[in-house]
């Protein structure tokens, strides 16, 4: 049985946006399945010295113009949020429940909350916004909210994002194949054929 | 007549190095010609704030993973040089100097530049040793010592650079098509998509 794809994304990252919503089919082409693990990229600024795109001189003109001609490309729904960047301990801490309460909705909360902040411009980095697009999927709406507070919810992303570090994570999104690291949504050809010929 | 794809690059970037094997092909494909615009990302660095990869917390040690693996992945030959990042006033001003003296030889002569530096670990900040590359597709080489020093030629470069820098050119490779900016080998894919339907 083939190790998970290990996913790692800021909810905030328009990148990782577009590559939450083609990493499904790329893993389960290669019969894997996808291990979702938001992290707070703010954690990750603070050892880099880098920043959020648009606040980078030159690059981040660029990127505006890259992004939404990126999911262009793609044939995925696009709206720059208007609130940009968020915070988003809301939205990765409702993921690391779910991901005890009921595992089978991690991946359509993480493709539902992406899409509430890219294509609908709602601002997930509300608790109760976040909620509301969980509780979307069948998941209590309260018991959510509560799970945004939970020290232990909170810890554990704490952990992951220190975790993510410690791996050299120190961008959005990050993948490891069978521990083989890749940064962006433009080395998924490179992805696929590590996942098709085991590494070259 | 279609506008030629300007190809911006600084000769020390590996991703420059890649780009610049491939960008002929792709241009020809479309009925493109290409204008090499050598430049000095250290120029740009100061505006941007950044610095050459392998100094990057993290984001280096990913770097120095992710270039030979690209190579790879493309089949181009790479190695990583003993020296770098290095200093490219030599080579870039040898670039401006055959486009006035024999411009047929602007792309032999950045293929084989890039070649001695990348494949063959020859320091190219070395105007003599800069000088014997392009000797060897017929230049003079004593011209061509006397060309990197050439006021003319070094203020042509330093005009190039500024005038990447103020088209918001902020790494290597750069590639203009029809004024459309794609930053990075890994925009090849849109650049063909670009050449091939004028726009998405």
């Amino acid at each position: 049985m083939p190790s998970p794809i290990e996913f790692y994304f800021d909810f905030s990252s328009p990148y990782g946006y577009l590559a939450s919503t083609r990493i499904g089919a790329l893993a389960a082409k290669y019969a894997r399945k996808v291990t979702w693990r938001p992290f707070l990229l703010g954690a990750v600024f603070k050892v880099t010295g880098s920043g959020p795109l648009p606040s980078q001189p030159l690059k981040g003109t660029y990127a505006l113009r890259d992004m939404p001609r990126s999911a262009r490309f793609y044939g995925i729904p696009f709206r720059m949020p208007s609130v940009f960047p968020i915070a988003t301990q809301a939205p990765a801490r409702l993921v690391y429940w779910l991901e005890g309460q009921a595992p089978e909705k991690v991946e359509p909360a993480v493709l539902a909350l992406f899409r509430a902040y890219f294509v609908d411009d709602r601002d997930i980095s509300e608790p109760e916004t976040a909620a509301s697009v969980v509780a979307g999927l069948g998941v209590d709406r309260g018991q959510a909210v509560s799970a945004v507070n939970d020290q232990a919810i909170k810890d554990r992303l704490r952990q992951e994002t220190q975790s993510a570090i410690d791996r050299g994570v120190f961008g959005s999104p990050y993948v490891f194949v069978d521990g083989e690291p890749f940064w962006g949504t433009d080395r998924f050809d490179q992805i696929e054929r590590w996942l098709a010929t085991g590494g070259f």
